[in-house]
């Protein structure tokens, strides 16, 4: 008997009759003797209602009345499940992200989990009950209801079950699990079997956009076995394991990422000195607007360059503030764009096999394609292009590194 | 500078645009220096909509989850209209059930009101802030989701105006005031200034519908002034009273209330015997089956006959249960129709005056109609007749009483 935390998103349960697919899909795991914790987010569609509904009063509504409004998504879902699991048979209880409790600070629209009293869902586990979790939601120490951002229902998923110390996170989603890269974009992209948290944190954050990286750190942290499994095809997923396959040699590069959800700042001709740039990114991270690749390069008059990357919807609001920086610190210039796109090469395999850089940037270069900024971690290389030349890097890279699905 | 609370129900709050509107009045009692507490409504539509997604899985969804599905309505207004007073400058604070707390027993689907936390509120009303609370909801001693039943939004505005001790409970609704009888059904119905908090128990009760009758109940208990308005048009309203107006001359009758949400169940040949008659109604009570009218006719043969009228839902149920009673009780017969009505006449006036019930008697003879059961209060005479003379019955007594409206 184990106990396992699943997590079904938002297309999983888009209609009344996937939601009753996925209770057969969990009664069969509750008929094997296991003990089942079940998060869900809203049915697809419905948070972008209910966000739709807000913005049609006000361009600017409150993120704490935007969270009690949207997090009514995930509550419908919570019902819905219980009644169909009680409906075959499967005693089944729902909670809110406050019925759990499950705590967290007080930063509305992207709060962070604190803390999970487990106590409730226990007892319901020991009385043989299914519990069926609001994923996505939480509240702070004052009962304000929160959310913690879109997607974050994986991230409730994963820290339920380190709270409970499950056997396994299972992140049921629409895809079959973690490919080398996009399928839209590369159609003979390969499903992984398994991939280390390292890899898919970098792959999570890059925008492959199947886990949020919160539930991948999470899940690394707390040592959750983490598994990516279709709800609509049965299969083995992706598993996420602690630490590279020694058994068989890695390949040097494991996936390609991308994400086309960012946009470049760029400030020129600051003066070259100690805390200039912690003067750069204090406003703007005060600001809650989270800064991606950082890049700075020293120029020779006693100046120095910084590029940033920061999510496309923060883009106008980064390039005001660093204008009101620029002008303090007497720089010489502001400039920045949104039309980029980042793609990245990740692989634990990267750490010991020398030239992966070079050979991205040739493979890039034979496409007559401009790099406009790069940077590297141990198992990762990015480059920041231009948004339109994106499918074209992608396919090249993912054929010239040889993860092209052989069949 | 008064303490008002505002109920506006879901026809009130059935778009955005209505609810823009509602802001706009809402901000106009807080300009001018009143203190705002708004109880609403899940915006109308929603509520059939949520029970129609759980009825398309089950036909018998277990009320704990009913609960925590449906209550979802009210928690999308009350961020929608605190957006929309943010929006016009105006402080405001959502509160759920559970944030407020409105603490309630356990009966899911029909919980009462026990208590009302009111710190949180005043925290917010002395900062100056519009409170806005998720009628018709509340939460049980095990912090589970309850809601009070259907229409009771208007009980959560009035309990709030108890709690409170606010200067009026003003309930926003479709119709502009309290009419002599339903204008749907009598054109000519007029609309009363004022009426007695007894005759309106007895209008709600009787299914007027414009007030729930646990909301009339708290108003009278608590002696909160009520009044019933639009919220399309500006009016008076009709203010509900404590006492009767003893300055001018009371009509004789107030109003004619209907009810078409009946049926009658009748066990006849019961053996007449102290304590026979709580034998039969006890299990209909247990099984939470509320019961209206009673009568109960002694025959000649030492046994007795019982009429008694239920809910229409909840027919087929006191009928099962009245035909396993009666075997007990070795009764001759079980019948029961749903096809009835109950007609009422109400009027504190009609203490002083004799003769009301043989004259409201004719009218019905003289059209034909056939009683089929009486009851009888103080300012009250109900008669339970055929459903298909419903309007012929109403519009003759509103005219031989002298309700309609004179221009």
């Amino acid at each position: 008997m184990a106990l396992y935390v699943q997590k079904y998103g938002g297309t999983s349960v888009g209609t009344v009759e996937r939601i009753e697919h996925v209770a057969d899909k969990v009664k069969s795991f509750h008929d094997a003797g296991h003990q089942m914790v079940i998060a869900v987010s809203a049915m697809s569609g419905e948070t972008n209602r209910l966000i739709g509904l807000a913005n049609s009063i006000s361009s600017n509504p409150t993120p704490r009345e935007m969270d009690v409004l949207v997090s009514t998504g995930e509550q419908v879902t919570i019902a819905l499940l219980a009644i169909a699991l009680q409906k075959r048979g499967v005693g089944a209880k729902s909670f809110t992200g406050w019925q759990v409790a499950i705590k967290t600070d007080s930063a509305h629209m992207k709060a962070r989990i604190e803390d999970i009293d487990t106590v409730a869902i226990r007892k319901q586990l020991d009385a043989g009950n299914v519990c069926i979790v609001a994923g996505f939601q939480g509240v702070d120490g004052e009962n304000n209801i929160t959310t913690l951002g879109r997607g974050g229902s994986d991230t409730t998923g994963v820290a339920l079950a380190a709270a409970l110390g499950a056997d396994e996170a299972q992140i049921y989603t629409d895809v079959d699990g973690v490919y080398t890269t996009d399928p839209r974009v590369v159609p003979n992209a390969r499903r992984m079997e398994k991939v280390t948290f390292e890899e898919m944190l970098e792959m999570a954050s890059l925008g492959s956009k199947i886990l949020q990286i919160r539930a991948v750190e999470f899940a690394g942290k707390y040592k959750v076995p983490l598994r990516v499994l279709s709800s609509f095809d049965d299969g083995p997923g992706t598993l996420i394991t602690m630490e590279e396959d020694s058994s068989v040699e890695n390949p040097v590069i494991s996936g390609i990422a991308f994400n086309r959800d960012e946009a470049k700042v760029t400030v020129t001709g600051v003066p070259d000195i100690p805390g200039v740039a912690s003067k750069i990114l204090c406003p703007i991270s005060d600001a809650n607007v989270e800064v991606d690749m950082i890049v700075q390069n020293v120029a020779e008059d006693g100046t120095t360059d910084f590029t940033f990357t920061v999510d496309r919807n923060d883009y106008a609001k980064a390039l005001e503030i660093l204008k009101n920086t620029a002008a303090e610190l007497g720089a010489r210039n502001v400039s920045g764009t949104d039309d980029i796109c980042k793609v990245s090469m990740v692989g634990v395999g990267m750490r010991s096999h020398a030239g992966v850089a070079s050979k991205m940037f040739k493979v890039l270069a034979d496409e007559s394609i401009n790099i406009q900024a790069i940077t590297t971690s141990e198992i990762k290389i990015s480059v920041v292009i231009a948004e339109k030349y994106l499918e074209l890097a992608v396919r090249a890279l993912h054929t010239a590194f040889d993860l092209d699905a052989k069949d």
